[in-house]
């Protein structure tokens, strides 16, 4: 109910941060899927801490193993399950946090829901829960990128009050990748690394805003009213650990138009009649338009630092407090792949579930 | 699946904006409850067309009749079921649409969608569905205040580039309900009436950002990972009618802040150790802190102005079009309830899943 | 949750005995279809009560009436509402029960589960209630039959002692609905009748059992695990009223039999190679095997009888009681639709669900 | 969808008969439960094979390993995961099944559904995924026990003909546990191990009855209309590989009752006013009455037995097979502990959604 995302293409996740391995078991994983292993090691990779100086220290080797679902190679449309076994805990750091609240964290609030928690490394709350769903958004990306020709690609577009000056359509995979920000604009990739690294220096982290765009979508998928695909994207956004904000196409700038200049209108090209903008970002009504999906989310600056904060311990006293260990002062680059499996996860459920009812 | 929202506080709803009645079944709701179908219907009207010369013209009386789950005034915890009739209708006004697609609306996607389509009205995808989801909002809302003395407020925080000086925490209702903008900064309030009614006269819209707040909410409603509170406010919001941004707390303006500057800390008061500030929102890592609610939404400008248009038809030629009928130049004072029901209905699942498990 | 079946063709039914309306909605019906209106009253009109002298005098003329879903005359794939206005409530019959629980009826264990109950009819626990999955179960009739070809036919194979002789794949509609028993076996017919109208003049009832049969079941339907096809049938058997026993294929009697006996082998037959039996009864492992889908139900004796009974009341004392009213000695005639009603809805969910993941 | 059962103590399954590891998710176990593992491996091994002479030789170890949702002992709330590794499979003894379909089994459905099937140990269908089951139907145990004094107990009631006599009200675990065919009626229980054996010897296989006994559960749990704690309990046992039948108190034999004999009266005793009779087997409308749960099951002879069988391959042809391997000529003894699973988990599912919606 709450470890579980997705209708048709059911993941559950689980993970403690310290606990002995994390996984995930995708329900309803098609069949006859030719699986490569590698290619969802590499998405993984691209998720993992210490791919770079701007990351955190903490080394994960991340190695997926398969305890079901795969039979010479193909899926066999059951339960498709992932773990990775958990290395390189250093359980020690959390001591101090046993028993006060880290602001910033759900530390508190998880005490409050359930009496009580696991303080080595946030427990449940903790980001390690993403490498889970990255293995079956990697999955869906298979899925989607061989029956469909769907690509999806997410990239740092601000970092603070440094903003990538990008159009989401031109953007490559290449230009993501070859700098250590994940920003596609050269220049301000190097300007964000510089800032990064004086705020990791000063103790201090950072926040922004990373965008997706998902290319290839059949016209048509999508539910109306609940299950809108912009609702369930927002959502799946939301669920990400520090994700403050979600918007698609025009967004909040969007607001500032007249409905006159904001409807995307039609115009006459060799290609035939098509669309001339994309202010709706891919769906109209909750259902796809045939255009590229492209959204934004805000992330909160991480909460981590090393500057010495007040807060309260179990007891209910006010006690300061200062992090030790290992962690980014900057998430967005790791977010990056976040994001794109939040819109794989999404697009794989409302790809089954289209196909049911239609 | 789609028509339908919550976990234990479950929601159908069905409509068609030309339909006989539209309606919404509550499973789940608490028995014994004695049930004030006189606020229901107050918060029904504030939702309603036609409350003042800035809103459309279309007269609706929207007056619920109960079918079912209601004995002697008091609920009995079997489904709560509630219909309008439908009157007023021009489906005439329609015909002209029977075989293009409009502009900014889910014509096109519905019928790539499903094959078939309800033209008149916009059929399912007519925001006259909403009038289903306030009906059951307002179930909540009296089972939150009565339970927990919870209150959800929403206002017009921003009408195209007219922003409202406000302080959350400081909004009461009759400042709301003041002026027929629902902003209640009363000076910008008349700037924003001044703004519509030019806007109407041009045959334009307009959009903007609608805000609400939740009180009273205990600390420790909400679910880790997939379902947090933030996803399913998220998911809620962008599933209403021409939403397209959300954010909760500090948002996409927090991501501006170092996170030294962002974490909410602790301080001592007279009533003892207290947050320090409100960046969260009100929720982390997807829990209820006991802080309020707090979240903004984008509402894009109208899709129906009443200035020419290019688009298809399902010939797939382009065609020039023109919206006639009675529409709303600006949607954000009628926005408000839902918003505010896209929080009580979020608020009253969480209500009894967290009560189921812990 | 509850007043919920299916996970791709939901319904959601809503009903109090003496209510204003019954009702269902359809969430997740195909668009496209046209819907033959006069069929579902044809089926509604196979569970009224009132259709002979076996039954309640009771009298109720089930008129369907459309809320949603149908454009003219198709489905749109958006919810399907139907309603069917309540008339001819006696609820002054229910006077006498309202501070006692009557034996063999929910009034106690909803009392104790929502700690209100209306009394009136049994409120929510009443048969009523089945009339809306009636509905929802012949709109999946004319699915399953004009894109598969499927028929399913139940019969009253039992009453008390009385048993027919039939072979279930030669039944027909006819000679099911050739006698108000609605029992094929025309001699036994006869004696089935003659038992109820002594039963009915002693005041008292009887059980029995309903056979069902569904016929030209594609292979592959079903899921692995813990939605069989047959778990799936067996929860909508049980959930319907006064429902005590199911079985598939050999049931309980064919434990008596060896493994060697009992396992359905192969033969080659002028159209290839086929079954060889089917004591499978239409499923293996959860899957249907392209054989008939056979089923069995146990019906408890009807709980209203017309004979002095002890029981409690509110205060938890000893009271005697005797019903008053109108009601059926024997309702198998009737609940040959409810179990109709039972498979049916099971195939359209799993024939939805397969379709989506294949 | 598929692979997952429960609303509110959700389980996830997965296993392949041949996998590296089988494994259960649980989510929604409630939190701060001090869970003994060693009670779980003691259910675990009541389920194993190779218990006595009776079960097949094919020896598990079925250690259970923690993977999540454990803290110093107590459960977090948060997904509590359990594996077994698998061991000694002799996979090669499925070669010569892999282009034909084993009658009785899974086989061709599996593969009519999915294209693609698992051959080694029957892959997903194998009734190994039923060690999952019993893994979190006993955490299920230790909640129920602890939270309500709840006790659940299975026994075999029938082999064949061969039928004990017990009143279930008075079956102690220890009489059950006195025999390795789990039949508390000593005298019988001889006479069915010596008909096994007979059994075993000819190649053959034989079927029965278990029944299943649920005391101390509070009146009050359960739902109306569809999820009916007798249509929750069916299901789940229904979902058994083999189970072909399901009861609830009288049953089958209940409808040779008059319903004036059938019903439940009430009678004053020195403990106050109490129920005369259980012939509703716990649960009236759905909800259980404070009585004690009375189900019995049919499960059909094994149909791995060692007879020569007429059966197709892929290619259509008729083809003789016969099994190879270790097999139980009877599955009831080990049946006991899946039954007794399927009650639990129905149970605890609706423990918990009765304390949600109250």
């Amino acid at each position: 109910m709450t470890n579980q995302s997705g209708v048709l293409y059911k993941i559950t996740t689980f993970c403690d941060s310290h606990g002995p391995a994390i996984g995930v078991v995708i329900d309803g994983c098609p069949p006859q899927m030719k699986l490569d292993l590698d290619r969802i090691q590499a998405d993984l990779n691209r998720r993992k801490p210490g791919q770079s100086h701007l990351t955190t220290s903490r080394q994960e080797s991340d190695q997926i193993e398969v305890l079901s679902g795969l039979f010479e190679g193909y899926t066999t449309g059951t339960p498709l399950t992932f773990i990775i076994r958990q290395e390189d805990q250093k359980s020690h750091h959390y001591d101090s946090v046993k028993d006060l609240f880290r602001p910033g964290h759900a530390d508190k609030t998880y005490y409050a829901r359930f009496g009580i928690r696991d303080h080595r490394g946030g427990g449940r709350a903790s980001a390690r829960e993403t490498a889970a769903r990255v293995i079956a958004a990697s999955v869906a990306r298979q899925y989607l990128s061989d029956q469909y020709g769907i690509s999806v690609l997410g990239w740092v577009d601000r970092v603070a009050h440094l903003k990538a000056h990008v159009e989401p359509e031109q953007i490559t995979f290449d230009q993501v990748e070859s700098n250590p920000v994940r920003c596609p604009d050269q220049d301000m990739a190097k300007q964000m690394e510089t800032l990064i690294l004086e705020v990791k220096k000063a103790g201090d982290t950072v926040g922004g805003v990373v965008g997706c765009i998902g290319k290839n979508i059949p016209e048509g998928w999508g539910s109306p009213v609940f299950d809108k695909l912009e609702a369930d994207l927002a959502k799946a956004c939301l669920s990400l650990p520090a994700c403050k904000g979600f918007e698609i196409g025009s967004g909040f700038e969007g607001t500032y138009l007249r409905g006159s200049a904001h409807n995307d209108q039609w115009v006459m090209t060799n290609q035939g009649a098509q669309y001339q903008s994309n202010h709706a970002g891919g769906t109209l009504g909750g259902i796809s338009t045939g255009q590229s999906l492209v959204i934004r989310t805000a992330f909160k600056p991480v909460s981590t630092h090393f500057l010495t904060q007040s807060t309260v311990n179990k007891a209910g006293e006010l006690v300061e407090f200062k992090n030790e260990g290992r962690h980014d002062p900057c998430v967005l680059a790791r977010a990056v792949v976040l994001v794109e499996s939040a819109m794989l996860l999404t697009l794989m459920d409302h790809a089954l579930r289209t196909r049911s009812i239609r």
